[in-house]
């Protein structure tokens, strides 16, 4: 699916502990709310557990975002170039998929 | 969590399977993320994936959500009295918590 | 673009005058924006007054959306029959919309 | 409400006629929503417009954010030292006040 070389390692490496915690419980928080479902929980209590999860995964690709900012973009714009219009053009539209997600 | 007493079957309990289903998808695409970020993937490549896995959870919260409020809200708006308005009130509550998640 | 009869007033009448006031709110603040933009104001400081104005029109939208299922919905859900499906129906579609803007 | 210094002009100069065009047609949408609740519009058509003014508040947002990143934050990279940090953070914040908004 990728689109670009990277020879180097990806903006996140520095906090990849950290994303990799955070996965791990939203991956919790979704096998919670499977067993929400089979115990015919309440909608609603579902859905507040639905909406928990979702602002989790949000935080995570902000997390993301901002590490592909501080390292890979500022990297390109560095280095200069077409590349470095290239990092802002896909990191624009990352942005706008978050956005409208 | 659950503030209301509900002796009947939640809203989604004809289509519980559907969102079991949906709800197993989703949990394999969190799995994948971890994969994605174990493997150094490239930021925006991981980005694409969580707003795909967020869309996923949204379309179960709105399902679970049309679900409820064409059961739970609707027998409550039949029952009548102080029901019918704890059970919009609860809903709205519901929809503004996915609006701003 | 409606496609749906209502002899009756809408659910947001008796709050009519308060809605009218949030959109005069509003349009204040786009006008806002042209004189930030016509101003050459920084641009993160437009965000942020973007994103204001993105949360007002929301509040707006919610606003209105809990006075249409305590009124329209209810009432079609009392009627019952085909109008009460077909209420349902319609409001979880605009909900849809809403979570996905 | 600016905490930053800025001599230059802000990133969205060259699109800046095109950024007023949308920001006009959104305050005219604003009216529009105005005039549709003077007339008792039908709820959910109301809602619709509110959605499609929403979506076009999110992409000024967007193009603004494009040209931010694309003018002052490459700049501020090539300048190096803390400016770029800074620039990244603030981008980041707004990134985020977006998503969530």
């Amino acid at each position: 699916m990728s689109t670009e070389h990277h020879d180097a390692a990806p903006g996140y490496s520095d906090d990849k502990v950290a994303v990799l915690k955070r996965l791990k419980r939203i991956e919790g928080q979704v096998r919670g709310l499977t067993r929400m479902v089979e115990d015919d929980t309440y909608c609603i209590d579902v859905l507040t557990q639905v909406s928990a999860t979702t602002k989790a995964l949000e935080a995570v690709a902000l997390k993301l975002l901002d590490e592909h900012l501080a390292h890979c973009v500022v990297n390109a714009a560095r280095a200069g170039g077409e590349e470095a219009d290239l990092k802002v053009k896909e990191a624009s539209d990352a942005i706008a998929r978050l956005v409208r997600s």
